[in-house]
């Protein structure tokens, strides 16, 4: 009789069809959040696919796209929960696509389809480690719940309020997140923190239509104008945040923190070819500092302007209208609801008060104890998996509801996956490898395992 | 036998069909400069129609679109020298037009079709006073020439060159601008200047393609940011423009021009109600402080701004570039190279060598002296016409090339003309009243005459 370990490790690579079969089913529903487009076909393909496994659940109304909760018992009494979700991004621009994108197909050892990687791959993987270890050991070692939302594409808005308002069903020991995956060094990788963001439109309307420049341009307010001055009060050329009190809730990064920055591999090189970057913000250069920079300050970055004319050559025109994408990344204790209030008072008090705030989006900052026994126990599965250490960072400069499951559920939150650097997720032609399907769905097979009975 | 004058008047007020047929013909025919379209076929259309009535006539190649030039002999020796334009602007957005614009149609004693005010019932009311003239008299009263470009709307850029040029053979006693017309109170108008203009995009690049804001927020330089820091340094809440020299060259209004303005009309409260005014620059209110403002104070406008995401809601990204349309009022004595030159010099000492500055047109301003005898003879010959004081404007707002007459040909530059407050130039319905066709014919002929005998 072949170790327990190594008959699921088997299993997972002799049953690797079957699953793909299962992720293809899954990745031909559309399910575009931004589009509302097979939303609720997709939401019942989930239920369908967790029933199919002994698991109950639940598809939860809100007020934008359904959450689907799932739950079933094993052997042991403690939880772990998988937070995933069913949207994809928006496939356009199609003509991008080298196959559509909603038919999936095998190309050189890859899985292409929107979505495959972020997120449907994860569910699947997710799903074919538990067929694995059942078929295997007969049962679920521990209780395993899910919590799949539908708009983790559009800022998870209706997500935070449900995990505080089911805290009580959504109860467990450790929680592991919606991706995972490798580095460009093919080592595994983790993080173990979200920045937050405040994501708000400025906005600025001065005039009914837009008007010739040789007579507005010397006697009527220039709505592009006063979008610029207002903006220019928001930060300096030397990236310091000028809203009063912006700082005040940022905690620094702690000895353990810089301990770990430390330990990252060096990415500059690569970003420099892949975007172009020719020196780095502050002059940093490659290190501990820029390591610090890139995760542990908060930011405040313009995403769009759009004002007046924009085509080719040359028109006259004052335009009645302006307005400006901004998102400030928090780290913690920043509170983007705090931040939207500090900005309103900061532009009333330089004169702007015809600048409107508009509040798109928001979630907090999150963390996880870098020295919570789950997620040494992640790290030591994931070496023996793809041996090689696993990359652990304090915290990644993107954000996501991590607050709502660290905050309202107090949950560990570790990280396994099927993502690889060159996935495409959000563009044309996402992929994902298929022998990293494999790697991943051992290495989450592991972590269920090992966390049922440690 | 009627007073020549009488039966010049009259020929014009029975031949107006014959009027309209010309102009429509001239209106059918496309000439879109912006877009390339027709505009050939214009520059013949308008040489033969000038050929018909006895002008020797050439078509004069330029790197862009031909200038259509024409001279006929009369009576004194004395010269007359209209400039008019036969490109339009183009007609889009198609939908909003009531009639289609190259299909000119009469509703409501108006002419509608694009390019009817602007520029072609222009040329048609000169050619229609001249052959009232000729019908009555047998003869032209004075020497007559025409230069006709076909790049008004897209800034005359090849116009200036080409009249210093041809300084000699466009030698001329006096000028009739290519627009004229009547206020809102119906009184004919008349104006002795020009701003000048320089026009500018700033762009900003950084990266080689748009990156997560989750990241390149935190370390790479953003391109809307520079733009926006950039932009502050060009002009400042009160309106006043930092760029260093910027107004060393600027003349303030004569007291010969402020006892003008103080004549001018106030028209505060059209705009008001055309544009959604609230509040006018520095606080102005209606009086000689803001009609000086209005036109002897050169500005710096923002015309349109483009960068990253402008689509509904939210997208975290950094835009790698960034972009605005800069228009520069410039008032006698300014030279748009010479503020292009310290725009740069300003941006690269504000240390902004990163943003790149492109010149996308110039023109000089130009002035007329208000007592030249001419300016007198046309505001005379108005109020024979059209019963009411002619009301003059030192400068307006708007650009043009005027410096180029006034400076190359030392020629005084007078109006006349078919506008009106309504006739929606640059817009869709652009439109003619007929009955102002008549008038400004009148009183074209009137100058004519008059101008050839004093």
């Amino acid at each position: 009789m072949p170790n327990p370990v190594d008959a699921i490790d088997q299993y997972i690579e002799t049953h690797l069809d079957a699953s793909i079969a299962e992720l293809s089913r899954l990745c031909a529903q559309p399910s575009v959040s931004a589009q509302g487009l097979g939303i609720t076909e997709c939401a019942q393909l989930v239920a369908e696919m967790l029933r199919a496994r002994g698991f109950s659940t639940q598809i939860h109304p809100t007020r934008g796209h359904p959450i689907v909760t799932a739950e079933a018992k094993g052997k042991s009494n403690k939880t772990l929960l998988f937070y995933n979700h069913y949207d994809v991004q928006p496939p356009e621009p199609l003509e991008l696509w080298d196959s559509p994108p909603f038919t999936p197909t095998i190309r050189d050892g890859k899985l292409f389809a929107r979505g495959v990687g972020d997120d449907k791959g994860h569910i699947i993987c997710r799903l074919a480690a538990l067929d694995a270890i059942k078929a295997v050991n007969g049962e679920y070692p521990c209780k395993i719940k899910f919590v799949i939302e539908g708009e983790e594409e559009i800022s998870s808005v209706n997500l935070p309020p449900f995990v505080q308002a089911h805290a009580r069903e959504l109860q467990a020991d450790a929680c592991i997140w919606e991706f995972g995956g490798v580095n460009h060094q093919e080592h595994p990788q983790m993080f173990l923190g979200m920045r937050g963001i405040c994501y708000v439109e400025l906005s600025v309307e001065l005039l009914s239509q837009d008007v010739h420049s040789g007579l507005g341009g010397s006697l009527f307010p220039n709505a592009a104008w006063r979008l610029v001055w207002a903006l220019g009060t928001l930060k300096d050329k030397n990236e310091k945040i000028l809203i009063p009190g912006f700082y005040a809730d940022a905690q620094p990064p702690t000895a353990r923190d810089l301990e770990m920055l430390a330990q990252l591999p060096d990415a500059t090189g690569d970003w420099k070819k892949r975007f172009g970057v020719k020196e780095f913000l502050k002059g940093l250069q490659p290190g501990i500092e820029l390591q610090r920079e890139a995760v542990f300050v908060p930011t405040c970055t313009i995403c769009g302007i759009t004002s007046g004319y924009q085509g080719k050559g040359s028109k006259t025109v004052q335009p009645a209208r302006a307005s400006a994408k901004v998102d400030f990344r928090l780290v913690p204790d920043q509170d983007p609801e705090d931040i939207v209030a500090k900005l309103r008072a900061h532009l009333n008090a330089q004169g702007f008060s015809d600048v409107r705030v508009d509040f798109l989006g928001g979630e907090k900052p999150g963390r996880t104890d870098p020295d919570h026994p789950f997620i040494k126990l992640v790290a030591d599965t994931a070496q023996e998996v793809y041996d090689a250490e696993m990359e652990i960072a304090p915290m990644i400069g993107g954000s996501g509801p991590y607050h709502a499951f660290a905050h309202y559920l107090h949950v560990p939150i570790g990280a396994a996956g099927v993502g690889h650097p060159g996935s495409q997720a959000h563009a044309p032609n996402e992929n994902i490898r298929l022998d990293l399907f494999v790697k991943g769905t051992q290495h989450t097979a592991r972590i269920i395992q090992r966390f049922a009975t440690e």
